[in-house]
């Protein structure tokens, strides 16, 4: 039987996601937290919305996860967001000691691998789901930018 | 002449917010974030309260810092806080780009030096300031937490 609710369903969600963030002129970076098949927390970068720098999309979506689930950690969750996290997404990761971590795009500069953050030693990680679509909405957001100034 | 508002002056600012997180059953870790010699952001630890990983003083005393200036940059900013950052949370002060970091107590296992953490090429770091005033409050907590269960 096939499975519907693969990786690529789910980053499918958090693409969705980052393409709110697109639509409000926030660098399109979306997430998306699961447990058993289910989403249980959605989110996307409201860095400028909210004048915030921790406004990252995963940092909202292990808070409203945890919120859903009414305690802090989130063991048997897995995180999907379309870009690498960076050091304190990753570094937030640790905290909720998730079970799992999807993301997209790389991001050789800012995202955790590079930087070689610690992650929770139970968290696994899954890169390069719908790698291509993740990064060309950020390229397309970016290129807009540089076309406006 | 003497200049009252020194490292010390701030740091026992601080303090007095790991001591409001202590009151609350919260692991007591304070922060002030100054700017010109004048507070504009104190937090201290909430995780238990808010039933999240991510309500660290110094995540608060950041977000309350860009909101009070209304942008998102703590350039001309000090942190100071009684305990040593995480990943996390030095992760984050390397977006707000803030000037300095004062800490007291080293937290050797999760503290963001041993662990590498990036931080923004213009940030200082002073570590040690009342580090056993610091450190004591944290160990009076663990004590109490041990001797209750």
């Amino acid at each position: 039987m096939i499975n519907p609710f693969d990786d690529v369903y789910f980053m499918k969600r958090a693409l969705q996601e980052a393409q709110m963030a697109f639509d409000k002129n926030e660098v399109p970076v979306g997430a998306v937290v699961v447990m058993n098949n289910q989403i249980i927390a959605r989110a996307h970068n409201l860095t400028e919305t909210l004048n915030d720098v921790t406004a990252h999309a995963e940092m909202q979506a292990f808070t409203a996860a945890a919120d859903f689930l009414g305690g802090k950690y989130l063991k048997e969750c897995t995180l999907y967001v379309t870009l690498e996290p960076c050091q304190m997404c990753a570094g937030a990761s640790y905290w909720t000691q998730i079970g799992k971590i999807v993301y997209g795009a790389s991001e050789e500069k800012r995202g955790f691998r590079n930087l070689n953050t610690t992650l929770h030693p139970k968290t696994k990680v899954v890169s390069g789901v719908l790698e291509n679509e993740c990064g060309d909405l950020l390229k397309r957001f970016f290129i807009e930018k540089r076309n406006l100034n």
